[in-house]
C-alpha cells in the first residue's frame, strides 16, 4: 500500500484544550487529530505538527502532517472527512500533498504569533479568554519601543521557559516585531526563526510591564545581552496568544 | 431611604445563557443582573431590560435600568460593584443616573442589531457560535438589493414569530438596512424603532435565501405587502446576531 504525505494547515480555539501535544491526562488538539485520521484509515495515524502550544493558546495557522493510505482520497476530500470527524473547535483549513522529505517541525523556516490585548477598564466578555485584560492605560510610545527591542538575532534564554530539558541552542532571529491595533485593542506581532518555549508571552508579558512604567527598554537590551542577569518574568496569560503562520 | 434609577449599558456573550428575560429552568442575564444587585443592596432588585434577547443571542449595547438605594454608590462605583459580582461574560460598560421618568424599554426610541455571517466553506473555530456558517456563495448584489428591500414602514408579521400572546402593532421602521464586511465575513445591519420577536433573524434567514436564489426580492416585498403571504421562514442561528445599541 502506498503511503503518501499529507500537509495540513489548521486551526483551533485553544479554551478546552490542553495544548497541542499527546498527554495522560486532559484533551489535546494532537489526540484529536489522530483520533480523527485514525476514525477514517481504520489504524493508528501519528500526527507531527510544526510546534507545541500550551493549554489556552490558538491558532489560526498551526501546521501539521501526517503519512496516510495514498489512494484512498484527495487531500480536498481528506479536509472535508477530517473537519466530519473532528470536533467544531478545530478546523482544518487547507490539506495538500508534500514529499516524503516535508517534516512539518523540521522543515519550518519561521512562524508568525500575534498576541491580543484589551486595553481598556472594561473587557468585552467576547473577549475573554483571547485576549489579556490590562486595565491600566498602556503608554504606546513606550509598548512600541520595547516590541522593538526584540528586533534581530540574540540569545532569548532569558525571555524563555525551562521546559525541563536543554534547548541545543537559545539564539533565534526576530524579523518582525511591531504594535497594531487600536489604543483599546493592541496586537503584537512577532515573526522569527523559532520561539523558545513561552517565549512570546514572556515577551509580551515585559513589553506590557515596559509601557506601564514596571520595567524598561534599556533593561530589556541588557538582558538580550546577558541571559543570566535576573529580571522580572511576566508570562502573559495564554488566551491573548495565536499562532498565525507557520513559513516553509 | 432615597431611590434613585440607574440606568447600565452592558455587553454579554449570549452562549451558555438562556437569553434576557428571567424563566423557570436555566440561567438568564436578568436572573445574574438580580442576583449581582441583591448582593450589593442586600434585598431583592428588580431589572428591567430594554427588550429580551432570546438563549444564545449576543448584545454589545444591551440598556436597563434598576432602582436602588441613591446614597449608597456612584454610578462608577455601582458599575465596578456588579462587575465584580457577575460573571465575566456579562460586563456593564456603562452606568449613570435617570430621572425617573426613564424606562429601559418603553422610552426606547430605536435599537440597532447586526447579524454576522460567515460564508466560506470552512469557519474559523473562535467564529464558533458568533456567526452563522453559510457555505455556499452568496451572491452579494442579491444579498444587498435582499437587505435594502427591509428599509422603510412595513407590517413586518411576516417577519415576526409569534410569541403566544398578539402585538398591540406589527408595524415597524426600519432606517437602516445595509450589508458590510468581506465576502467572508458578512455583517447584515439593521436600524429601526423597534423589532418584532425573531424579526432581525428571520430577515437574515430571509436574506441569504435571496442571496442564495431560493427567495427574491420580489417575494420579499409581497411578503411585506400581504403579511399574510405564507412563505418560506428561516430563522437564522441566534449566535450570529448581537444587540449593538439601544437608542433613547
Amino acid at each position: 500500500m502506498s503511503v503518501r504525505r499529507l500537509k495540513l494547515v489548521l486551526a483551533y480555539n485553544g479554551q478546552g484544550f490542553e495544548g497541542w501535544q499527546s498527554q495522560k491526562h486532559g484533551r489535546t488538539i494532537q489526540d484529536e487529530m489522530e483520533r480523527a485520521f485514525s476514525r477514517i484509515v481504520g489504524a493508528r495515524v501519528a500526527v507531527m505538527g510544526a510546534g507545541r502550544t500550551d493549554a489556552g493558546v490558538h491558532a489560526l495557522g498551526q501546521c501539521a502532517h501526517a503519512d496516510v493510505p495514498g489512494q484512498k482520497l484527495t487531500p480536498g476530500r481528506w479536509l472535508e472527512a477530517l473537519n466530519a470527524f473532528l470536533p467544531s473547535t478545530i478546523r482544518i483549513l487547507r490539506a495538500r500533498w508534500v514529499s516524503a522529505k516535508f517534516h512539518a517541525r523540521f522543515s519550518a523556516k519561521g512562524k508568525t504569533y500575534r498576541y491580543r490585548i484589551v486595553n481598556s477598564p472594561v473587557m468585552s466578555p467576547l473577549d475573554l479568554d483571547r485576549a489579556w485584560h490590562v486595565r491600566t492605560p498602556l503608554d504606546r510610545t513606550l509598548l512600541v519601543q520595547a516590541t522593538g527591542a526584540f528586533l534581530g538575532t540574540h540569545d532569548f534564554a532569558a525571555f524563555a521557559a525551562n521546559r525541563g530539558r536543554k534547548e541545543s541552542s537559545t539564539t533565534r532571529t526576530v524579523v518582525t516585531a511591531r504594535v497594531r491595533g487600536s489604543s483599546e485593542q493592541v496586537e503584537l506581532v512577532f515573526s522569527g526563526d523559532g520561539f523558545l518555549y513561552k517565549m512570546v508571552r514572556l515577551i509580551a508579558g515585559t513589553v506590557v510591564g515596559c509601557a506601564l512604567g514596571k520595567d524598561t527598554v534599556e533593561e530589556i537590551l541588557r538582558r538580550l545581552a546577558d541571559p543570566q542577569r535576573p529580571g522580572s518574568r511576566t508570562v502573559a496569560p495564554a488566551g491573548g496568544l495565536y499562532l498565525m503562520r507557520v513559513r516553509y
